[in-house]
């Protein structure tokens, strides 16, 4: 049986969102804008489950809205917010997603100044230089809660008691903090946050935006009046289902923290590793770890055929050649950003299963660093 | 049992597409951009889910681009190719989908220029006046292949040579055309094809946009290097392997045709009754019919209390309180337009299931009018 440890990249569906798909994609196959009743049953499905959704983050079903996955979802938010001000500045971190990042970089190529807060050797934001670039200019702020390869997580409620003071729109990307660390929107008094499926053992495919009440965003796209006119396109019911299936389910963080504390303890096996990121401000699923000597991509290679999947890191990466740059961001060298993999539990994982791959692990390093 | 003859809204799954996404919903949920042997095996589906789509409309695998939904690939076929041209005029028609009109009343505020041809009563472009409009400044065509309302075929092999001839990219909305009438891009010289997979009982949430070689886009989100940068997103992919599946079924167009025919001859037993659209150019699913003296609303309300499903038109307008667009395009007064509705045949309908139809529609119709 293979043992599953990428689940920062996508998740396997839980057994009861399959159920939940399997009957939807047979039966509910209505279209939710349609008036006849096989319409309005798929509209009152897709209400309850945006209604479920929004509970998990203390939400009104109002401010959810579906988008077709987490980089939309980001895409949305920035440019959302951006067409609806004159201010050209936008403040991030060197260690968003890609789909933060790469929309940056084009967004400067556009005439906007964005600002690049770096981070700590344990991934932390520097929060005064992010406080020192908040200016007039500001259209928005935007930081990952979690971060995917590192999995350090940020203080996203000092952030936003900073923008709240100077009324900026802050938004997180939660993709990988869903239903795994706190997330309230009104608490953690937040404008925008990203919310995606396939990291919580829902479908591909569907994610969400919540956009807080009275904030205006433009659509990017333009067709129909589904999403109250800011994501046009047929709803794609089976999987909103699946999704709020998934958001319900409860998560199980505490014997995650066990079960990670664990495998910490069992990678000191391993001579000459180094656990990277932060130690206390880390999400109970991922783990990453610098192995000296040895190329990160040939041990996930190795592994896999043993059966045992991680990764390098983000998955939306893979194709690049370049060295991580969250890895990077937090001080490490070339060698050992190259030399590092990412391990992110899932939510079954046996002790058995953890002492395996230490066992694969272990071995695989050890005929490597001879080579 | 209910009647469903809302197909141009949407459709049930085909059992075998079904089949194909439940088992991939369980067992197929790698990152495709994963590389491990997970990753690896849901990139060789994916890229073999491409093939089966591509070779439905004679494209290479690496010209079909996969999206969330059709709204998504229509948006991305005009902004791509605006981004990457000066060029600041678009020529489409007044009866598109309102993924393209939207988007077109959307570039107008941005400053260019739109022309909108024109049909006659039978839904047809007025191709002199097409070819009138392209100049210069055109940076594209957008022309639907079968129009969602009314069924109609555009001669889009006509409209293709007039572009080709003056070197403008075509793009053509054959969300609806699809599997019904002919579609090879090579043969009819398109630049652009916007495909969707619900509409041919494929599940939501999944589309494609067909690139011919050589033409560059500029993409409308940005992320990771997926669908070679131009969508990035983890790939869907047990949506993508329903879509291929769907795409790869025959569909008994002949079989249609007939149960077309057989449906519009009963239709005459119900007096004042009248055929909107082309008698010739129409797609083998749609009927659309003003009924003299009913709201179209009300009939397709009392309609569904019998277990029968149709519409008034499109489904991504259903929310508005305007005639159709496309009614009133072709020359129907607003009292016509209010008074119609669209049928469009599901694939597996029967004789009996029309019979039953005309049955319900004719006293609902009787009734409706002595009020």
């Amino acid at each position: 049986m293979a043992i599953y440890l990428d689940t920062a990249a996508t998740t396997s569906l839980d057994p009861k969102v399959l159920s939940v798909m399997s009957i939807a994609l047979k039966k509910d196959y209505g279209n939710p804008s349609s008036i006849h009743k096989k319409g309005k049953e798929a509209k009152e499905l897709l209400e309850k489950a945006r209604k479920t959704i929004a509970k998990c983050i203390n939400a009104f079903p109002e401010e959810i809205y579906f988008t077709s996955c987490g980089t939309e979802a980001n895409n949305l938010a920035l440019r959302g917010i951006l067409a609806t001000t004159k201010k050209k500045e936008i403040i991030t971190s060197v260690i968003e997603h890609a789909s933060i990042l790469s929309l940056c970089q084009q967004l400067e190529k556009e005439g906007y100044k964005v600002h690049y807060i770096p981070v700590n050797k344990e991934g932390l934001l520097n929060l005064k230089e992010l406080e020192g670039k908040v200016n007039f200019q500001t259209a928005l702020v935007s930081i990952m809660y979690v971060n995917n390869e590192s999995g350090t997580i940020q203080d996203i409620g000092r952030i936003a008691e900073i923008c709240k003071k100077k009324n900026i729109p802050f938004h997180t990307d939660a993709i990988q903090a869903f239903k795994k660390i706190p997330l309230d929107v009104k608490k953690q008094n937040l404008t925008l946050v990203s919310l995606s499926a396939h990291k919580i053992y829902g479908p591909k495919g569907i994610a969400a935006l919540y956009v807080k009440k009275g904030v205006l965003l433009k659509p990017l796209l333009y067709g129909g009046k589904q999403e109250n006119t800011l994501r046009p396109g047929t709803e794609n019911l089976p999987s909103v289902l699946g999704f709020a299936k998934a958001a319900e389910l409860s998560f199980p963080v505490k014997e995650l923290e066990r079960k990670k504390k664990y495998f910490l303890q069992q990678l000191k096996q391993i001579p000459r590793i180094k656990v990277n990121g932060s130690g206390k401000n880390s999400v109970c699923t991922i783990i990453n770890v610098s192995v000296h000597g040895v190329e990160g991509d040939t041990l996930v290679k190795h592994l896999s055929e043993e059966g045992i999947y991680l990764s390098t890191g983000s998955a939306c990466q893979s194709q690049s050649i370049e060295p991580s740059h969250v890895l990077k961001a937090i001080g490490l060298s070339n060698q050992d950003a190259y030399a590092s993999i990412r391990i992110s539990l899932n939510k079954n994982i046996t002790k058995r299963e953890i002492d395996q791959t230490i066992k694969h692990l272990k071995s695989i390093v050890s005929i490597l660093r001879k080579l």
